[in-house]
């Protein structure tokens, strides 16, 4: 494989392998599947937020017909040790022995499990919940972050400062860059705890196999939770198999456990297999949410544009556990001054415990947070210097070999110009204005990082191996999380062996077939696994070439793999096919598979509270275009337009990178303009999607994608990830275009009809 | 690992991970396992030895409700294709073609399949199997091979001729050295067809799983046929997986293809789980027998018993179809001579077609028919020369460094002079005699082969890893079929990584889980994947220790693990837990895992006709001994004691190797007295267990096992493999103790009491 061999599968806008089965409902989700035997599992939940518990009595739920088990906090081996259950990347940090699988002595949220129940049917099960009798002694509680945050809050874990983490970013003297500036805006931005909304609920079965294994086949992005779960039921971690099915939406929220530990522990205890589904209210109330953030930004700026100082403070609400909490901090702090150069910046974030839902991982992982703020102060900038939006970032994008306010030089191109001019072009193209309504355009900027923190020692394994009949199989312990992850390691292998995309089968996310590629989070899977499996497929292609060769007797050099044929490219006509080759190999006794093993540069920092250096691997930059037209009676805004454009690097399958966008640009929308989860005193308000308002499709607009393939990304192919990057901007364009229509800047996310309504009011009060 | 090093594990009676439930009965066997929605198949067979199909008409069948499908050969989409159905060890030989997966126009033998079916209930599939109509025209059949080999016979294979193959092995000039011969012994001896009769008929389940993956769950021993069941479907070989489950007894018999085609056409036809077990008539109509040998034996000796040379002639009757007959004879051919040193030898071997049902592989594979003909002729030299049976053996026996008939040098220890004197002296200890019974002993002494013909490329796979809690998984694509494989597997592992048995999990057995290990036949996967093991658990061991080393800042070469802990041998008392050892790896982006792959020694051989060289790895000797009691009225031989004493390099489980050797002489017993398939021009008379006798419990004398453990084997830490040498000598040895006992030899296997009785008879009429 030379630089110079024209790609022939790389680029390609193929069907995913699973497209048509989901296209036609067929696809086998976790809930789908069933097993002789089973059981129905179900969750009793804290109907307090803050609460003491005195006694659980199960007696009368265990007298019921059809109940199989009943288990509270007693019944769990190891319910406080699981170190790093829902944590498992948190490497330290002290937050060990906070969590507990079933709540013991006090419940901190509103939703937090008490008992587990399997009974030979769903509608037992529900009853026997009823029948379980818990006496809470109610607490008070805290729900305001700020509040929490003052020396005399009460504690939400007794000996725990409410305050978990405190980081700060420090480059120059942002004391001096505000003495330079001509014009400072500051304003306070705060977004909403959202919910990840996949279309399905969590769910998995357990059973245990013929040889004792604990297996659970589950809906997640992290089959490696295997170990955690080993951990609740203390057995070795090579007795607990994960496998995962295909994701219906993942997003974050099913990067940390959700129903394997009490699937396990059922199934441990009863012997029998158990399904859990959680209903649309249990999964809105338990799983994590996306960190609310309150922001106050100052930016400073020249009359030219120039920006001369930024300082933020950033205060996240982590609810009741710490989660991945920490690290969501850590993404806002890299990504909280944007992708500007500016001489002197400070940033402080706080992440703060309250008695609220817990907040962990969501799609953007701590950056659209930031992004809002940081886009909306620069539309402000531009206003009050009077250039034009797009001006005056392009006047401060950073460049390729210019470093970040955390020191790290993004060592790699910036097509920031690229992506705002390719957005400003397609602005251009008007829609028409629709009645009453006044329409607006908006852009704003982002970076994302793509894979995870340097430090953290990353990596992933691939094995690539080729059948008798040249047909190819790929093990790859990645999960499709609706991404197209797999399908890209197929195109890369069928690229690199020259054979046809339906030659190859691609086993992945089951934690005893296939090879150790740790989370499918952190837009890391192409990165990671798309270079692993490179690598793996490199090694195979090798060995084939060097037995071709022997066999053709020509210089391996001048050999390539096409379309199930190795043929000599200078073009003498000579070739063999593919299943020859093979088989010499084989009856050689020579393999043809390799186990290949990806690691991430690694860089060490020397600590976390002051963050500097190389945090992460790379970035992807892109820009969001938005045109809206708002009804200024109702405050109702419609989005006319989105226009996403994007460096990808190298897009490997067209189809899915276009998919990836078009659905980041949607999940920015919803965060926009109606997405949150509204708790009332750590009581969840929006239970059901009647309350949680996700757009539909008569809400969706075109989409337009526009890639930059600047081949210059740390994937295979020069490729990078898309999944997180492609949201974050989406919200400061909506609101940077709401402002073009109507004056008016909101700094409250969603941009709701009634704050809409009564900002217009205001401005005319004060007009 | 030095050499030094003491054996903790190895050796050790460590009882298999899988006894327990197999003791309770609790073990999930292929016919215990269910899915929602599942269909039964059944198999329609011929009831004619030879005949041609005039017409099939499933039309009935096809109406009958709770039918889903009913097959015949033109719904095959690669009926005819499938080159190496049956047949996946034979590379080329001409034989391609023949085999049908389901008959076409003609049947061969009784019991051949002529159409499937699929239905809701095994009843209903039943009553289907009744309503199809086959048209036969009944054809003469050829049914003794002896026949089948004039030039004028009919052919059973329509323009093939019915001898398949002819080998010979030439040593000296056997002319000459029966010119020097004292004594000419010439007898012609017969042994018959045999059944597996495992317990456990041949079962399994097809599905298709969420990927369209048809994936076959099956008692097999060789899971690799996944590649010909894909090649009858038509479908690349990565979309059909494998997965064996435990198999309650294999014996050879279970090494071709069983259920698993049908399996996978009717999952793949109707989409539907579907089962299908055979009831016990069907296993023993349709199932490979062990070839029944007509061989025709000539043995010279001097006056003082020194052997001048040797004769004979084999014919083994394939039955209908090839399958593994053509490596039978070749292995019987390399061990015609027995262990003995012969000047002058010459051997020629037959394989015939019949219209009888097909043979194939069954333990001992052409060995034990061999055994039986060169170990009477020993005691009738021994009889002759006056000498005592194990005089004239100890006096012939090959030793270390010596040639085989066949050239092939035996590069390692001959271990026969010792296990012949452990099973005389054994012998001493005289049982009582038992009434009117005449009492007698006799020994018979053996050479098998372990492992595949080395010019057969043979290689195995096996990934040893650790998990973050130190824990231990080795996945390797044995198949456990009750020798205790996966368990010495996992003893071999837990040595070299100094972690208690229980720690270690093993994954056998699935095409997309496993590594390639090839067969669990030829007494090969302790060798071969034994060896695979070792050498990954010690490439794993290498990293720890490196590691642990820089840890403790001691030299690697002092380190030794133990009991989970990584120690200094040097007695300092420095020490660290492989748990955090691990860890440390893992930390630093170490992988903890090792796919190796061991390659038996490759050497070629030049033509197959006459059969040279070294065609074998190694040997395993041994020695049986055998006390019984004749009842002269009755002709019923009771043996009162088996000695069996074998080399076996090294034991790495005692309880595995004991039990096996044990079985082995069991399994040896029933072929010497009871067990035999009886067809009268082709029809089975023997079609259950009343007919076909098995030793009982009442029948089985204590088994006396005696092991020599030279350590000099070619497998993991010097072991040899003993499940097939087990088998061997018996009924020689059984026949000469009947000889010892009443002064009657029987030429022909079984040894039943007519047999006796006419034997006795005929000795007083002559007397």
């Amino acid at each position: 494989m030379n630089e110079k061999t024209e790609l022939r599968i790389i680029g390609k806008p193929i069907p995913r392998h699973d497209a048509w089965e989901k296209a036609f409902g067929l696809t086998c989700y976790a809930a789908d599947f069933s097993l002789p035997g089973m059981l129905y599992g179900k969750v009793l939940r804290s109907n307090y937020p803050s609460a003491r518990i005195l006694s659980v009595n199960t007696s009368r739920a265990e007298r019921l017909k059809g109940v199989k088990a009943v288990l509270t906090a007693k019944d769990v081996p190891r319910n406080e040790s699981v170190t790093r259950f829902g944590q498992t990347h948190v490497v330290g940090g002290g937050f060990e022995g906070l969590y507990r699988v079933l709540a013991d002595r006090k419940v901190h949220f509103m939703g937090e499990a008490v008992a587990l129940v399997a009974a030979e049917a769903e509608e037992i099960a529900e009853k026997a919940l009823e029948l379980i009798r818990v006496d809470y002694e109610p607490l008070p509680g805290i729900f305001d972050p700020i509040e929490a945050m003052k020396p005399d809050a009460p504690l939400v874990q007794e000996g725990r400062p409410n305050i978990i983490t405190h980081y700060e970013v420090v480059k120059g003297d942002v004391k001096m860059g505000f003495s330079e500036a001509d014009i400072i805006v500051e304003n306070t931005y705060r977004v909403p705890f959202v919910d990840h909304a996949y279309l399905e609920p969590e769910s998995g079965m357990a059973w245990i196999d013929e040889d004792g294994v604990i297996t659970i086949r589950v809906s997640t992005q992290v089959i490696e939770h295997f170990r955690g779960i080993a951990d609740v039921l203390n057995l070795p971690h090579n007795r607990v198999r994960v496998i995962g099915t295909y994701v219906g939406g993942g997003f974050g929220g099913k990067e940390d456990i959700t129903v394997e530990a009490f699937l396990a522990l059922l199934t441990y205890k009863t012997g029998r297999p158990v399904k859990l589904t959680y209903t649309r209210e249990e999964s809105i109330l338990s799983h994590s949410k996306r960190h609310p953030y309150v922001m106050i930004y100052k930016t400073g700026a020249k009359k030219d544009g120039r920006l001369t100082a930024l300082e933020a403070k950033l205060v996240s609400d982590a609810g009741a556990y710490v989660y991945l909490s920490p690290w969501v901090l850590l993404y806002s702090m890299v990504n909280a001054a944007g992708p500007y150069r500016i001489p002197h910046v400070k940033v402080d974030g706080y992440t703060v415990l309250t008695n609220n839902t817990f907040t962990s991982a969501n799609r953007g992982f701590g950056a659209p947070q930031v992004c809002f703020a940081y886009e909306s102060q620069m539309d402000e900038l531009a206003r009050r210097t009077g250039l034009e939006p797009e001006k005056i970032r392009m006047m401060n994008y950073l460049e390729k070999g210019e470093a970040l306010a955390t020191g790290q030089i993004l060592e790699r191109h910036v097509a920031l110009q690229e992506t705002t001019e390719k957005v400003i072009e397609a602005l251009e193209e008007r829609t028409l204005p629709s009645g009453q309504m006044r329409i607006g355009r908006g852009i704003a900027s982002g970076m994302t990082s793509y894979g995870r923190m340097v430090f953290l020692h990353d990596t992933s394994r691939s094995h690539v191996s080729i059948e008798m009949d040249g047909s190819v199989t790929i093990r790859a312990g990645i999960q499709d999380i609706g991404g197209g992850q797999a399908s890209s390691l197929c195109q890369i292998t069928a690229e690199i062996l020259g054979v046809p995309i339906e030659d190859i089968k691609i086993y992945i996310a089951d934690t005893a077939l296939t090879p150790f590629a740790g989370t499918t989070t952190a837009t890391r899977q192409l990165y990671m696994s798309g270079n692993a499996t490179l690598m793996a497929a490199l090694e195979v292609r090798k060995v084939l070439v060097h037995k071709a060769a022997g066999m053709l007797g020509i210089d391996p050099e001048s050999l390539d793999l096409v379309d199930r044929e190795v043929i000599d490219k200078e073009g003498t006509g000579k070739s063999l096919p593919l299943k020859e080759v093979v088989r010499a190999c084989a009856s050689d006794g020579v393999p043809l598979y390799h186990v290949a093993l990806f690691k991430a540069p690694f860089r060490n920092i020397a600590q976390f509270e002051r963050i500097e250096g190389q945090v992460f691997p790379d970035f992807t930059f892109g820009t969001h275009g938005a045109e809206v037209a708002v009804d200024e009676e109702t405050g109702r805004i419609q989005v006319l337009k989105l226009i996403s454009s994007f460096d990808v690097g190298r897009a490997i399958n067209r189809l899915s990178v276009e998919g990836q966008i078009e659905g980041g640009a949607i999940y920015g929308m919803g965060y926009s303009l109606t997405e949150e989860v509204i708790l009332n005193q750590g009581i969840t308000m929006t239970p059901s999607f009647s309350e949680y308002l996700l757009p539909t499709s008569m809400d969706v607009p075109d989409v337009e994608t526009i890639l930059i393939e600047s081949g210059d990304g740390v994937g295979p192919f020069g490729a990078k990830g898309v999944g997180e990057p492609s949201v974050c901007s989406v919200a400061p364009a909506i609101a940077n275009a709401v402002f073009n229509a109507i004056g008016v800047r909101i700094y409250d996310l969603p941009l709701t009809p009634e704050k809409i309504v009564k900002a217009l009011k205001e401005k005319k009060d004060m007009g």
